[in-house]
């Protein structure tokens, strides 16, 4: 067996209101649901249970992922780690589609395109109005972006953003013996996840991640998965839950 | 009037489950009461209703500093900020009074002793017995300290760790132009108020500061208060509370 030099914890908020309203969210930042926070403190017991203990954190720019980090960590006894946060690791911007409901755009646009924007590699959703109720082109915390902030995104745009932030900004810590957790969301971590393992463009599209549950990878020297996908903490609940992920809006 | 340059906002965290029991606690790691949580967030919307909108958040390695900095930045839609920690923000090191009832050590030491231990300048309380229950030698966010982890401390030990930690990395922020908010503890922020505002060493002790108020410093280019003292974002609530903080243990 490959020794393993680097330990990587990726972990997918628990539901947010929004999940649990079935609507298209993206950059949109609205709340864990009370599910959402109990999801994202069992993740932090299983930290603890397995003896995985983050030195530092990484999360993206939107609360849901931000709580969970941080009711993880708690519940871990790891609240006082480094923490560090990016629009990087946000999930996918939904472009015109954040705020609609996903059964509703099933119905509207036909299976064809719903199953297109949703896991298409590179078929971004039409972009969003700048100024719309969804859009976030007057948020403060997107301001440095200027006019690259993103209007929409398909997962290879994601893939453009995520990955180089990993190589820069993860990859120094784990490469420091830090044990990384990050704290992020469905798109952005299958975007990494894809990059970790090779997985091809076709493939990605049938790669889900459960909420709340850690999914750690360890990695060698060169920073390859000792196992392929890595390991769930709670490997029989991932199962059930990416099942039911892959029948959202059905 | 002087032009005021920077904007650093000093909180302290909410009501403790050991605040509640009145428990010397130290560096004790206790959470949160519900009443703290409710005061942290009502913090946050102080903040937000009055437009100081934080920056940049610079935290202990205390869950209750922690989980206070979270709560506020929420209810302040700044959840999103960076944020930095160091042990230098933590409460004063209480010594062998960790885990003891404030009452019952006032009956058992006298008046002029248990005075000394919380409000002298220059008298710490004893050492804290190296594996006892209280004591933070096994806790591994303390681990790079080594020999010179505190074994106690008095006020004038955490203004020699606070201070050069307020200008090698608060002052950095400041000069940025950023809005720095400390979520700290009541003597590590009167440490910081001490050096601020300039007040001697006899006076700091009549000094205290209510939880889950901001306090704002507008600070001039030469980092001096423009209005000595600061002011709270809600000055009656902070009267009120400051007189019951000096009324504690009697």
């Amino acid at each position: 067996m490959t020794q393993s030099a680097h330990t990587l914890v990726l972990l997918r908020h628990g539901e947010s209101e929004w999940n649990a309203l079935n609507l298209f969210t993206g950059w949109v930042d609205v709340p864990l649901s009370e599910k959402g926070r109990a999801e994202a403190a069992r993740g932090g017991v299983l930290l603890r249970e397995s003896g995985v203990l983050p030195d530092v954190m990484h999360t993206s720019l939107l609360r849901r992922a931000i709580t969970t980090g941080h009711l993880a960590l708690d519940a871990a006894d790891r609240l006082w780690i480094d923490v560090k946060r990016s629009w990087r690791l946000n999930e996918r911007h939904y472009g015109a589609l954040q705020g609609k409901d996903k059964k509703q755009t099933l119905a509207e646009f036909g299976e064809e395109q719903f199953m297109l924007w949703r896991r298409s590699y590179d078929t971004p959703p039409p972009e969003i109005e700048l100024g719309s109720e969804f859009s976030q082109d007057a948020d403060p915390r997107y301001a440095s972006l200027g006019a690259d902030a993103p209007r929409t995104e398909c997962l290879a745009d994601v893939v453009a953003r995520m990955v180089p932030y990993f190589e820069s900004e993860v990859v120094p810590d784990l490469q420091a013996g830090k044990v990384v957790l990050l704290a992020a969301h469905g798109n952005s971590l299958r975007a990494l996840v894809k990059h970790l393992d090779g997985v091809s463009d076709e493939d990605i599209a049938g790669l889900n991640i459960p909420t709340g549950i850690p999914l750690v990878y360890e990695l060698d020297a060169a920073l390859r998965p000792v196992t392929p996908g890595g390991r769930y903490l709670d490997p029989e609940a991932a199962a059930t839950a990416a099942a039911a992920v892959a029948a959202q809006g059905r």
